[in-house]
């Protein structure tokens, strides 16, 4: 048995100034922290992974903006500016900002009836939004997302992904809005399948997958330069993306040098060049309307706020997945917030992780957020010099790499050990938060899930356990009700007509009440205001109530709404009290009475 | 000490088929039970209450249908329906169901572009949608609304109807919106104050407040004829609002005859006749614009359910405040939308209780719910018959009634309890509640103290007590950490951190970490994961970890999640495993490895 105890209080420590500013420079501008540990190991690594990130990225960008219904430019000028500013200001090396499907999608919804200008100015309050957010440390509501919830809204966003990635696989051209959508209209257009498209995507998604495994391929002692071997294949492994994204390019341009026609679609031209740099537009016109800041702001609507709580849930979610450990939840909102305020200055739509771009990365190699820099270079090269020669990238060789990124973040591994654990309500909600966010959208979903987690929670105060037992001793018998947690406002109609059916169920026998409350750890007014509603009410009906080792501070509140002193009981004398004559007892009883000491 | 438990299940009965229905019909009904031990004197007092109650219910419909922006029939109508349904279905003598400020000014709100028949209609929709709410059990939501939220309601809402009569009593006629408004234009028409209505008023105030404490007189037992004095001072004092309407309504009419002009303003005339039952309109016209249902009913947007949460909630507020025992929610709602339901077929504004109403006929000596038939009844006569004679009651003196009602309506009480109890939270909901009530709005009051509420129970899942104590032993020293209650996903990344906190802040001494898990009364999946989380850290930095004492159910879920069998031990084998030799008490590990059983 412990023979002495003190009390450890994890967060007192003594730090001199210089010590605090440091950290605080080393927590708000990270790559002070990691830049001085930086290798040649994790320069290579960045620089593969921020160039193959890249190659998918900036495509990416380019279908992200005409997802929000606008011009290419405006995805690869978020893309530039998100990547830049995550790599000074990041804390997890897997998150790249960027648009994203989850971005463009809700974009689309708010401003689909306006211009361009309401979105660049929308990007700014977005930004100014989650500033706000991070300022008030709204960061710990990121806490009530649970892991059913992210696990439900990454198969959602996966398969999602997945789906809208089939056509291009497939060589079609298709409009569609939806996986419903999605999947109708490949079933309809089956006949235009090209098989080019689909040769080629199929034995790129081929490709990939063995690539993938390629690092993990364990090579025999006795071979010789073994070393050698296992890194070449844990580089080809890594850079298997830009090996497709190049290997497939060549064959576009190997067919137009023979002035054949590439029987595969490629990427569209983009004709675009560095992004100026200018404040987000304050006034705007639309046709003979003209708008002033308050009136853009006012059309706006709640748009901005919902964009931004989704994109710091959808960010911490993505964290979540990546980091094991504690994340810095009030850093990643302030990053993302810089990232979209200076979006806005470059002329770009909401940006925020995604879990596609953050599977690639990550199975890229990346190693620091510095990787950032090499996608932030690139993509302002695709939008000066690069373009001419992105037209070369075969539509369904960025369709299977997406695909064979995203397939990894369908979470089937959360079922068993829910099943195993017999978690039905999280089974649920796993299943609930991805078919609503498959069918609905990935925000509704995630939504949801954090609705349904939120109400468990709640429902656990209104339906609080309590044994009920009959409870027979040598002298008598008394029951027992024994609440095993803290009892709040919710579960105070609960508790009082469980004991006035108790009451009513043997009103004949009569037997003493007792209150064990060894296990309410806290209670608040309500509850003292019901506990004397059911002291009134056994009075009447003469029964006798006690409340047994009551903590001293629930004896106060008990107390403040009118529970007296004599109910209060300790089990050493409860025996005594019950069943022996009162004066052989008195002074026992006295001290019984004396207030519970709070352990 | 308890030699044998036997679980007593308190909702399992024998019951016969007959028995049940017979329950049935008296929860549904429940004038059926109550009416067979109707005695004179509920007669009596039900007749008092029930004409005193009509004599200021009247005159208030027609008040709140103006606050509503309508004709004065549509308050007497549902004022006529409200209180003729509940007698029938009602469960709580002091509700008195009819218009009320809150039903008015939510109605106002949601109507004031339409016509009546949107108005009709919405109180249709209403009626159906508490329906739908007492359908899916709903009812189980009113537990979420907290004592100190009740009372920080019931205190604006008083206050405000109280502040909302001042200008009657002074005699003042003036067009106000809010409280502020009100005390602003009372302030500013000084000047204007009559003096006739204002000694009318305070008088009747002063007098029925008097009045009020005589039934409390204590009668000299010497005294003879004491029984009937004191029955005599009983009845005044319970009559004391038909009294005061009588008597002042007199002194006009002896005014009138002696053709003097009254010195007091008196009620308006009402000409209107009895409503004829017909079915709520479907199809309407507003200026060149017909609506057809559907329209009518997208126009009405999402007031339904505004109206329909707020009634019930009030409902519950005014039930919870009455009665001391358990409230029969789900019959409360239904009788609510039955007395909505039928209010529409005949033009009724949508209609609950109130607090102003519920106080009066409380005060009066309300006996059973059969009151209502001689309001209904007085109110019907007062559409058909009475209103010639309605226009002598001076409007000062029902502002007097009213102030004299709902004065005492202000909950001051609860202030010192809560002072005592050290409850902090609890007294600021009180005051915020009551404040965002007086100035905002009563239902926007209740609605943020119920998420003020519901926060701070989340609030405790996200930060649960676990307490830290660094433990000497004979054998050397460790590192307890105790929560004190369920561990789920909000309080994850909490723990995480106060364990990563711990480990690096005493690094240097390298300590066993014991979780113990006596507390922990519920876990989840996402705990689960955390925990795995914390054991990789922990071992990573070759710290120990054991979970003691976890109860099976929580072994069970986060044995799921992966954390090993190895790790849960018992308290009895605790010493033994963590300083000997482990070869020494091999076969005793073994046996304090077995699964701990739940209580």
């Amino acid at each position: 048995m412990p023979d002495l105890r003190t009390f450890v209080n994890p967060k007192k420590r003594n730090q001199t100034w210089a010590t605090s500013a440091k950290k605080f420079i080393k927590r708000r501008i990270p790559i002070t922290g990691w830049i001085k540990r930086y290798s040649r190991e994790d320069a290579i690594g960045d620089l593969i992974a921020g160039v193959t990130v890249a190659l998918t990225f900036t495509p990416q960008s380019i279908a992200y903006a005409a997802l929000a219904g606008l011009d290419p430019q405006y995805g690869l000028n978020s893309a530039f500016a998100g990547s830049l500013i995550y790599v000074f200001f990041g804390t997890i090396r897997e998150i790249v900002i960027g648009p994203s499907s989850l971005m463009a999608l809700l974009t689309y919804q708010y401003t689909s009836h306006l211009n361009v200008d309401f979105v660049v100015l929308l990007t700014f309050l977005v930004g100014v939004t989650e500033f706000l957010m991070g300022v008030f440390q709204l960061g710990f509501l990121v806490s009530f997302i649970s892991a059913p919830v992210v696990s439900g809204f990454t198969t959602a966003t996966a398969l999602i992904v997945a789906i809208s990635q089939v056509k291009g696989l497939l060589g079609l051209t298709l409009e569609t809005s939806g996986i419903f959508d999605n999947l109708t209209k490949i079933f309809q257009n089956v006949n235009n399948v090209r098989l080019g498209d689909t040769i080629l995507g199929v034995t790129c998604i081929l490709c990939l997958l063995l690539l993938r495994k390629l690092k993990d391929v364990r090579i025999s002692k006795s071979i010789k330069g073994r070393e050698i071997i296992h890194s070449s294949f844990w580089f080809i492994s890594t850079g298997r993306n830009a090996i497709a994204v190049i290997a497939t390019s060549y064959l576009t341009f190997w067919y137009t040098k023979n002035d054949l026609q590439p029987p595969f679609i490629t990427t569209k031209n983009v004709e675009t060049g560095i992004p100026s740099m200018m404040a987000p537009p304050i006034t705007t016109q639309i046709g003979n309307q003209t708008y002033n800041l308050q009136e853009m702001i006012s059309e706006l609507g709640i748009s901005y706020v919902v964009i931004s709580i989704v994109s710091v849930l959808a960010n911490v979610a993505i964290a979540k997945v990546y980091v094991s450990s504690t994340i810095d939840a009030s850093q990643e909102i302030m990053v993302l917030s810089a990232c979209n305020i200076a979006g806005s200055f470059f002329q770009a739509i909401p940006s925020c992780g995604a879990f596609s771009r953050c599977g690639l990365i990550s199975a890229s190699g990346v190693r620091t957020p510095l990787a950032g820099l090499y996608s932030a270079g690139l993509t302002l090269m695709a939008l000066r010099f690069l373009s001419p020669f992105f037209h070369l990238i075969p539509r369904s060789t960025l369709s299977a790499v997406l695909i064979s990124a995203v397939i990894f973040l369908v979470d089937g591994k959360i079922f068993k050990p829910l099943w195993i654990a017999d978690a039905r309500l999280e089974l649920a909600t796993v299943i609930a938060t991805a078919f609503v966010g498959l069918f609905i959208g990935v925000e509704i979903g995630l939504l949801f899930g954090v609705i349904v987690g939120l109400f468990s929670l709640l429902y656990k105060w209104a339906r609080p356990k309590i044994s009920v037992i009959r409870t027979q001793t040598p002298f008598g018998e008394y029951v027992q009700v024994r609440p095993e947690s803290g009892i709040y406002f919710p579960s105070v109609d609960y508790i009082l007509s469980l004991v006035t059916k108790l009451v009513e169920d043997d009103d004949g026998n009569g037997l003493p009440i007792v209150m064990d409350c060894k296990g309410i750890k806290g209670t608040d007014y309500t509850t003292a205001k019901g506990f004397v509603a059911i002291t009134e009410m056994l009075e009447k009906r003469k029964r006798q109530l006690v409340f047994l080792d009551a903590t001293s501070e629930c004896q106060k509140i008990w107390k403040s709404a009118g529970i007296k002193n004599e109910r209060f009981w300790i089990s050493q004398y409860l025996m005594d009290n019950l069943y022996e004559c009162i004066d052989r007892v008195e002074e026992e009883n006295e001290m019984a009475l004396l207030e519970v000491t709070n352990d």
